[in-house]
């Protein structure tokens, strides 16, 4: 057993991250989709910040003793995990300092700042030398926003309610970019259920997860080519921790393309009544898409987020 | 007390109701709304049928004893309740006919024969007539969309969850059309707190509950005034049994505009990730444009229903 193995977030992590974060995030349902065959569906884009990132930040923030607390966090992730621990920060009392490029979209500094967080803008490739000045400085903690246990088990409560609602599942489709979620995910559902097949799904076009469990190792894909993905949630390497986890719970992953991913925004917004980012469409869109590739049965596709761009809204629904 | 009086839907009742169709329905969340005020959503338009028709429909169905239940319900209704009836006679087993005008849209037609229901298309004008024919005809029992108890006491299970949710609740405002949703909320929240404001709201153009309930009796609008509203599930009137629910538990009636609705089924696809029909955004719509005119205080609105034209989802979201 490696080093790696034995930090493995197990079952009881992901019990005590439920029992933390509850009543501090929203308890979403699963959907039952008629349009569909077998589909049900598990929406985190309901979370107040539009993405299950909420539940992980929530859990590593409890997670602090009272003196690292007062002290604040600080992240450099400019997403929805910096939305969500600037959330978490607010109604835990944690203050929160976010570094983000300064190429950011003025959409994402306000809504960052408006959940209370200090935005510190920095040029694109200073954003984790400044974070770890922060923590130097000021005595800050870093939150990362998927390397992590903490953050790990906190994501993978979104397991442990697909499995409270559905306990007749047979298989979970999960969104991998970072692998946060589909560690915790995964790592719930196996402990629960062995038999329940858990499977991964990622733009072809960004497709290092699947290179990366193939290989053994982190395959990092070059920026350049992750950018040609719409799912910008999932244009994130693996860490080795994931990767471990991924390795120990997956039980494949699946790829889907461009066009499918699209679409898939469409159908959710017409037949499910949800909008949903196109990260956060890509479990659905391999359960309508390539069924053929995935196992029979009750099937569950995680909806990681729906933070979609305006613009990109407007045409899709237009 | 008058006969109408005595036969009012008790907690009890919707106690009984919300046992019955638990599993059957979704358990919607209460969605934390960081954007607003102290603003909870009630998304309604998560059941699988987009609208929260569906909990009065399978109470109404599962009361049934065997005999009816095997000869089959009919109702008159085209819209949601249609549907709702449809989905829930396929879980329960029950045959259904829905009636309908034959001007209904293919996509309505479509969606209720999906459920599994029989579609008999009639004139506009012979949809009552030939509904109670079937009656006499095929012994079917009739299932209206507001006007009977069962349905009344199955939407306000709505009013039940929201109170298990958020029991520190100040206000909760609620959409009008022929009643049923607004007299099972009322009664679930005054019944369980009476100092609970309960707010219903309709559009200011079709605003014949408001003057229903001013004149202590039911005035119906012609039906060409009601079309004026693009909310078109508020377009009917009260029934003489949910005015009486509502002269005794509703505080008061607010109105909103045409330019509200639409503009507050906008913010709610851009702040909460929720499609949206223009009748299930009234009740948002008098929080964010009347809260002058609303009691202050932890705000609940319940949103009905997700089934909006594709073609006006084009033109908002574009």
């Amino acid at each position: 057993m490696t080093a790696t193995q034995q930090n493995l977030v197990h079952l009881e992590d992901i019990r005590d991250a439920a029992a933390r974060i509850s009543g501090l995030v929203v308890r979403t349902p699963l959907l039952p989709s008629p349009w569909a065959e077998e589909l049900w569906l598990k929406p985190e884009s309901l979370q107040p910040i539009g993405a299950f990132k909420l539940r992980g930040a929530t859990n590593a923030l409890h997670r602090l003793d009272i003196e690292h607390r007062r002290a604040g966090v600080v992240t450099h992730s400019s997403g929805n995990h910096g939305q969500a621990l600037a959330y978490a920060g607010r109604a835990l009392g944690v203050p929160v300092t976010v570094v983000m490029p300064d190429v950011s979209t003025p959409l994402k500094i306000e809504a960052t700042r408006g959940y209370g967080a200090e935005v510190i803008l920095v040029p694109q490739s200073q954003r984790e030398v400044r974070a770890l000045q922060l923590v130097e400085e000021r005595g800050l903690t870093l939150i990362p926003p998927y390397d992590h246990p903490d953050i790990i088990a906190g994501q993978g409560t979104v397991g442990l309610e697909i499995f409270e609602d559905l306990s007749s599942v047979d298989v979970v489709v999960v969104p991998v970019g970072g692998g946060g979620l589909s560690s915790g995910v995964a790592t719930a559902v196996k402990s629960l259920a062995p038999h329940v097949a858990v499977i991964g799904v990622e733009p072809a076009v960004a497709a290092d997860a699947a290179e990366s469990l193939a290989a053994g190792m982190v395959r990092i894909w070059p920026e350049a080519r992750m950018l040609s993905t719409v799912a910008d949630g999932l244009r994130t390497p693996l860490s080795e921790l994931t990767l471990a986890h991924l390795s120990s719970y997956l039980d494949a992953i699946v790829t889907v393309s461009e066009e499918e991913i699209l679409d898939t925004v469409r159908t959710l917004a017409r037949k499910a009544r949800l909008v949903v980012e196109p990260s956060g469409a890509v479990a659905t869109a391999a359960v309508l898409h390539r069924r053929d590739e995935l196992p029979a049965g009750r099937t569950v596709a995680v909806i990681s987020g729906g933070n979609i761009a305006p613009e990109l809204a407007a045409t899709l629904f237009a």
